[in-house]
C-alpha cells in the first residue's frame, strides 16, 4: 500500500466542517468521494485535525493509503478534476508509511480576519468576522503577546472536548491592521477546541474595553473558560500550514 | 416626492446582474422589493449603471422617489433589515429632484483582481481571475500607463452596446502586486460596455507574451475590438466608486 499525502484548499462556507457525519456534506467525505472515483477504492483519508463548520482551509493536510498506480504527484490533478471547485488539492506525494497527517504534525498554523467598520461587508460575510464597535488596537496587539509561550490553555477550551492535557506552546502571534481588515497569524505546537477563535474572541473583548489588557496571565491562570472572552465565529478561521 | 440616493455594496455572485430581467433575480428587483416591503410604494431605482452578472460593487449608486417620511439616513437601516445579506445600504440621503444616479455621475472607479498561481483557489473563486500563466508584471504595468487621457476606447467595447460616442478619459490606472494577488484600479469619466474587463483582458496577453506591450496606441487607434485581447471574467471585477 503507498501512503499518499495531500495539502487540501478549501472554502468552508458550504460544508459541515472536516470530520464525516451522517446525512451532512463535509469536506471529508467529499475527498474520500472524489478519491474513490478515480481510483475505484472505499477510501478513509486522515486529516490533521477537524475544522468546524464554515472554517476555511488554505493548508489543510491528509492522508490516505491506495493500491491505486497513479503517479503521486498526478493525485492533485484526478482529484481535483472530479472535486467541487471550493475544494482543491495544492500537492500531492508519496510519504513513508509511517507518516500521518494528525500524529505526526508538529505545529499548526491559524490566519484570523476581522472586518471593523460600520456596516456589514456582503463580500466578506463567509470570510471574515464583523465587528462594528471601535477597537483599540494597540491594546490588543499589546495583549496578544502574553499568549506566546507555553501554558495551560484550559480557558481557552470550548466545553465538549475530551482532551485531558490542556498545556501547549505557541510560538509567534502576529496581529496587523490595513484600515477596516484586521489579520491574527498565530503559530504553536497544537490548538485546543475552538482556542483560536476564544482568543480572537478575547483580543475583540480587550478592543472594546470588556476584559483589561494586562488579564491574559490571569485568565490563563484561572483555566476557567468563563473569564476568557467570546468565541468569535468560524468563517473568519483559516487553517494555514501544518509542519511536519 | 422625495429623492432619495443610496451607496450599495453587493456580492454579485447570486445575481443575473444588476438590471431588472424576466424569471431572473437580479440586484435592482431585490432592492425595489426591499423598498416596497418597508414603504409600500412600487418604486422604480435607477442605478449608476448596469454590472454584469457575477461583479460586484462596493460603491454602486442609487436613486428613487419616494412619498415616505423615512427620515432619509434611516432608509439604510430599514431597507437592510429586509435586504439579504449579500447586498447592502452603505449610505442614505436625500437629494435635490434632479439628481439622477446615472445621468449626474461625472466619474467612476473600479477595481479588478487577478489571481497568479499554479492551482486555482477555492475561497478566490467567485472574486477574483484566475490565471495560472507565468505573468510579466513590469511589462503589465509600463502597457497599463497607455490608456491614461483621452481616447476613442471603441476597441475595448464588446459588440451589442449602442453607444455612438466611444470616447472616454482615464484619469488614472494603478496596478499592483502582493505575492500572487494583483490589484487593478481605473478611474474614468465613464466607461463602454466591458471596457474594464477588455483592457485587463489586454493586460494579462501583455503579461503572458501574446501581446506586444508597446501595441495599446495602435490598439487604441485601430478601433477594433479584435486587436484588442480577451475579455476578463466578472468576478474579479467591482464598482467601487461613483463620482457626482
Amino acid at each position: 500500500m503507498r501512503n499518499i499525502k495531500l495539502i487540501i484548499e478549501y472554502d468552508g462556507t458550504n460544508y459541515y466542517g472536516w470530520q464525516k457525519q451522517l446525512h451532512q456534506k463535509t469536506i471529508q467525505e467529499t475527498i474520500e468521494n472524489s478519491i474513490e472515483r478515480i481510483t475505484g477504492e472505499k477510501v478513509n483519508i486522515y486529516g490533521s485535525g477537524r475544522t468546524d463548520r464554515g472554517v476555511h482551509a488554505t493548508g489543510q493536510v491528509a492522508n490516505f493509503f491506495t493500491e491505486s498506480r497513479i503517479p503521486s504527484e498526478k493525485f492533485k490533478y484526478a482529484i481535483n478534476s472530479v472535486l467541487p471547485k471550493d475544494i482543491i488539492i495544492s500537492h500531492s506525494e508519496e510519504v513513508d508509511s509511517t507518516f500521518h497527517s494528525r500524529y505526526s504534525a508538529k505545529g499548526k498554523e491559524y490566519k484570523y480576519l476581522i472586518y471593523n467598520r460600520e456596516t456589514p461587508s456582503p463580500i466578506l460575510r463567509n470570510y471574515a468576522y464583523y465587528v462594528p464597535y471601535e477597537l483599540n488596537f494597540e491594546l490588543m496587539q499589546e495583549a496578544a503577546k502574553d499568549f506566546i509561550g507555553t501554558h495551560d490553555f484550559a480557558a481557552f477550551m470550548s466545553s465538549g472536548s475530551s482532551v485531558k492535557d490542556t498545556v501547549r506552546t505557541i510560538y509567534d502571534i502576529n496581529l496587523t491592521r490595513n484600515n477596516e481588515l484586521i489579520q491574527l497569524r498565530v503559530r504553536g505546537n497544537g490548538f485546543l477546541y475552538n482556542m483560536v477563535r476564544i482568543i480572537v474572541g478575547t483580543l475583540v473583548d480587550i478592543g472594546i474595553g470588556k476584559i483589561n489588557s494586562s488579564c491574559i496571565p490571569e485568565i490563563l491562570s484561572s483555566r476557567d473558560r468563563q473569564r476568557a472572552g467570546h468565541t468569535a465565529p468560524p468563517q473568519g478561521l483559516y487553517l494555514e500550514k501544518v509542519y511536519y
